[in-house]
């Protein structure tokens, strides 16, 4: 009766590298804990797909994807072939915006056995939670410029928010916390500098808060709070932002726990009426493309949250989240690691250590 | 003949901590140098100044500061009186619009002495400036709301660029690249997201690097690039970056180097039409303020690149600076310090020390 429907996109660059590991993974937790898994392999969202169709998607691809209960996807881009606004306005932008995955979660955390960039830190020191908005903001296609081609030439550029969509992540977010241990909120702002958006947006967090009295809430200016994840990264629990700032949160944070390898996230439409989409926060990373070298633990940890997330019941799912994440845990403290981790294993031996420990 | 008036406005919070310290050093220093300073202590662009009057400057400002040449300046804010985006578009970005200061120039730079937040690092790997466009871009006040007040409420929060504005900012940036040993400029972009403006910023960046060919350059997505100042901050030279993704990083990179306290910066008008303003990276710090434990040598160091900038003769300017510089040094590495670099020196004692150096 746990039986679901995955669309499977590997996308460009390592993401044709560590999507086999994440399958790896998933068929190890599924098998042990019942669940049917039932893949839909797709090739389009790629830049491979753009080289010979001249475009990232055919026109039928939402029915293409009908009855799926999750996209797990692996990167997209190839600057080189396509420029990247193209690709990625045209596979990952396109599905955030299309199925309302209004919600990127992104996890933080150090692990035991990771050297930490940052100095004196030990796993429990950092260990949060992002909650970007994933759908408005400061991405956006809205605008264009002035006096082209010429000297006086000026560009407009629009962010577009919606109370509608900064109180549903807001609210996400202050429901995340009040589920933790530390019941903290940080909301990431510019309201000193960004003059119309960000006062705005303090507003309906200074609103949204009043009904959450039992979650402790401060906001935060991106440069001071960019800052603070470097110098006090304990202080963070959950912390809730914008589209870009949520980014830029969510590739430091990461970083400072060892490796933007390890970062999954979750692209969540929590209404269940679109598939949600889980891929590693690391992008296709044509450096080092085709060396079998990339780290696989950003793609499994993601299909550990895409297995929690999809299964209901909250039985089996959550079940098989806590057994990956422990098998990441197990191979990280003193199994096999690929070179951003200091090791000299490839993605597939790591990524067989995990299932094995599964 | 070396004579300048300069305009001190110590503004709020540890602002007026720090000055006494700045303007304690910069004396030794004219002493030194036979430097004749003239000040103009001012107390308006403060929020003690908009308690009585309501607003942050008087009309007549400019004719106030008629015949300076350069405004150092403190630091301006105190939130719980006056919003911040109404004391610091009255002052501070105010000043640098309306003076067309459109270069922020913010070195980065780990000393010996100075424990560093990040694992094994040590002097002479993180040596860099910061090149951030200073008067337009993501901070503007354009925009605005539509249904108002209602669930359906949109915001329209628009970024300004101009040819005029990337062009001049991009152009210092590799002219400063060209004069350093490394010779290599990272601009910063979100192109891959930030769909209208930043891919015509990488076009303008390609463009002007068209006349650098000795420089070598490339362009990182903000996200990715917050991650590789704290994963490797050696590959950085000059980083030439938009007006927020400059405020972003500089912050994040003098985290990096051990605390905000120390970092120093020039908000520089190049042509010198209009007065430039020199001033610390960090705020008001309504937190500490009071127990004269504030850092000075962000204050102090923006001291030292006022006296290099304003003196044209490229002599005793230069000299000054570099005598205040090695004065830094020589504290740092054995002398008092205050908390923030793990010390209990009070602002006053480091000053001090500073200024004897000198
Ligand atoms: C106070 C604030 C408006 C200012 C800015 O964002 O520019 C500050 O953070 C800075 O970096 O000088
Ligand atoms: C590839 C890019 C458009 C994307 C983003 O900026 O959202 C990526 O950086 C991410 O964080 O998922």
């Amino acid at each position: 009766k746990h039986s679901f429907n995955i669309a499977v996109i590997a996308g460009d660059g390592i993401g044709k590298e560590v999507m086999p590991e994440g399958l790896r993974v998933l068929d190890a937790a599924a098998r042990r804990f019942g669940i049917a898994l039932h893949y839909k392999h797709i090739e389009w969202s790629s830049c491979d797909y753009y080289a010979t169709h001249g475009k990232m998607m055919p026109d039928d691809w939402k029915a293409q994807l009908a009855g799926v209960d999750a996209i797990y996807f692996g990167a997209v881009g190839w600057p080189d072939a396509v420029p990247d606004h193209v690709s990625l306005w045209g596979s990952i932008l396109k599905f955030r915006r299309e199925f309302d995955q209004y919600i990127n979660l992104r996890p933080a955390r150090l692990f035991e056995g990771v050297a930490c960039p940052l100095a004196n830190r030990k796993p429990g020191d950092i260990d949060f939670m992002i909650v970007r908005e994933n759908t408005e903001g400061e991405y956006s296609s809205v605008g264009g410029v002035m006096y082209e081609g010429t000297e006086r030439e000026v560009v407009m550029q629009q962010s577009v928010f919606s109370r509608h969509g900064a109180d549903r992540l807001l609210k996400f977010a202050f429901e995340l916390a009040r589920k933790r241990e530390r019941k903290h909120l940080t909301v990431a702002t510019k309201s000193n500098g960004i003059a119309v958006s960000m006062p705005w947006w303090d507003g309906r967090a200074a609103a949204i808060a009043a009904d959450y009295p039992d979650v402790r809430w401060d906001k935060q200016h991106i440069d001071i709070l960019s800052a603070r994840f470097v110098l006090q990264p304990q202080r963070f629990d959950v912390v809730a932002a914008t589209n870009l700032f949520g980014d830029i949160l969510s590739d430091l944070g990461p970083a400072c726990t060892g490796t933007l390898g390890l970062a999954p996230s979750a692209n969540l439409n929590p209404e269940r009426s679109f598939p949600s989409l889980f891929e590693p926060v690391h992008g296709s990373a044509p450096d080092i493309y085709g060396k079998n070298i990339a780290n696989p633990i950003g793609m499994i940890w993601s299909g550990a949250m895409m297995l929690d997330f999809i299964d209901q019941s909250g039985t089996v799912g959550r079940q098989a989240h806590d057994a990956i994440l422990a098998a990441i845990e197990q191979v990280l403290a003193d199994g096999p690691r690929t070179p951003d981790l200091g090791g000299a294993a490839s993605t597939t031996d790591m990524g067989k250590a995990i299932a094995a420990a599964v």
